[in-house]
């Protein structure tokens, strides 16, 4: 079955097909990365931004970011400069948690990390020019949106991926790192930064690009902050039930790391329990929408279900 | 002397009192940093942050970018957000540039640089923190200006910190160190981008806020183009002729890693006197506004006439 644009919104939530959607707006959002860096010079730069860039993944924050646009009244086009946007922004952190001053990873999203091709220099500008050019993405590009939602919208993403953000979560993180006696409440904190924040910058920048309300913006918060934890606990799980092959990078690294991980505190079984029950609380909170929510709702549950 | 805001305006060139105008300005300015990040958990990221950013130096970044506002009928007030932002974005570039896997400097400004501190992690972190938070902070905290002047603002100071400005130069400079036959349109570039693109912003990017004619961004942008290259080759002769303690900074640096200078293609005195033709050409440039020019003519003066 193939997904045309606008016609999955009237059916059922049984016929929705989530493979077909994510795959044609991942398709979308990779020709809008791809045109939106050019390579001029000093190449280099470029090259190492576009490497990581474009290197696959999931595309989860723009879609997210397209799909609450919609279900808002807006168009793709009024938010595909901020959904580019957002992904750039997670491609500056993955490129810069990867470091070896940080996370020391060799391998993401199965090929070799930024620094382990361009060198550590390159990388943490690479990842300075994403995050710049994320900014200045936004303002250019953005077409058929007031000036002051784009303001709105400028100021969550500098506070999801800054030290109230991102930063915040990943600080904490280093320190925690080998600590034996994390606290639940120390996870919850890192996480809600880490991952949870620029999800729902995703979610909720698409809503405001559509001029949403108030009150949709807060069902929309909070339908973001379930699924972004929801997210984590399985990443973590993953993380110890995956191969590397599935997963594209490093397995087991929390263990031998001895980070504390919601399978560290709740056991595997409880672990999907619980992000089983965020994933519910996060459709309940966009159940209201009927059919505009289906790819809300499928979203969701893709969260749990997936494997890599 | 001391020169209360508005009052300088009236007065004649001869008679302006640059050291009490940038004394009172930089007081200012350093009060609204201060305020601009207030520490919070997780504290020690916020300390990184304000360790730089509050280290003194000349804030000239800022000073550029009120004169300008000032110049083309706007207020300090409207300025002071784009003023500290304007500074988080150099403080970052100064933070990162210094990192080992960069530059390697142990000082700067007088201090133990952030790494020295902090550490190659949270260096790095505080680094993303003070960028992504100066988007956040013209985004939250400017008032009384349309939103589509804003949104000018993000695009240019993005452009001036991205691939295309401070990171681009940054790369080639990079590539060069160490590398004997370096051609001058190759130094141009890593200037033009290093230094000049950010004092360009911060001067635009005044005038914008105010509301400023394309002609007057033009002449004014002519300005800060020549002021930034003046600024750049005095640098270089400083590296030279300075010791460390007035320059704050390892000195002698450039020499020893035979990076190719100003100095080292024209020699120390055509160098001053090329960079004092500069100062000239960029005064000319504004010297049609009369009296509301005087800071800035006053600063490029300032710029050759400066020992650190």
């Amino acid at each position: 079955m193939v997904v045309t644009d606008g016609t999955h919104f009237s059916k059922q939530a049984s016929q929705f097909d989530l493979h077909a959607y994510l795959a044609a707006r991942q398709e979308k959002v990779e020709a809008a990365l791809d045109r939106s860096l050019p390579i001029i010079y000093p190449e280099q730069i470029y090259e190492a931004m576009r490497y990581s860039l474009l290197a696959g993944g999931k595309r989860l924050r723009p879609i997210l970011c397209l799909a609450t646009c919609e279900l808002a009244g807006g168009t793709i086009e009024m938010a595909m400069p901020t959904a580019c946007a957002l992904e750039m922004i997670h491609t500056m952190s993955l490129i810069h948690d990867d470091l070896p001053a940080m996370d020391d990873d060799d391998y993401r999203r199965g090929k070799l990390t930024n620094h382990k091709i361009f060198g550590e220099a390159v990388a943490i500008l690479a990842g300075d020019g994403l995050l710049a050019y994320a900014f200045e993405h936004i303002a250019v590009e953005t077409q058929a949106v007031p000036a002051d939602r784009l303001m709105k919208v400028i100021a969550r993403l500098g506070r999801a991926v800054g030290a109230a953000g991102l930063v915040g979560g990943q600080v904490v993180d280093l320190h925690c790192e080998g600590v034996c006696d994390v606290k639940m409440e120390t996870l919850n904190f890192i996480h809600a930064h880490k991952t949870a924040a620029l999800l729902e910058a995703s979610v909720v920048s698409g809503a405001i690009l559509a001029g949403a309300s108030d009150t949709d913006i807060q069902k929309l918060t909070r339908y973001s902050q379930a699924i972004g934890l929801a997210f984590q606990i399985v990443d973590d799980v993953l993380d110890i039930t995956s191969t590397q092959e599935e997963l594209g990078k490093s397995v087991g690294k929390d263990l031998r790391a001895q980070k504390a991980t919601y399978p560290s505190f709740w056991g595997i079984d409880e672990s999907k329990k619980q992000a089983q029950q965020l994933v519910e609380q996060a459709k309940s909170e966009v159940s209201g929408y009927g059919d505009r929510a289906l790819p809300l709702m499928a979203i969701a549950d893709f969260i749990t279900a997936r494997t890599h």
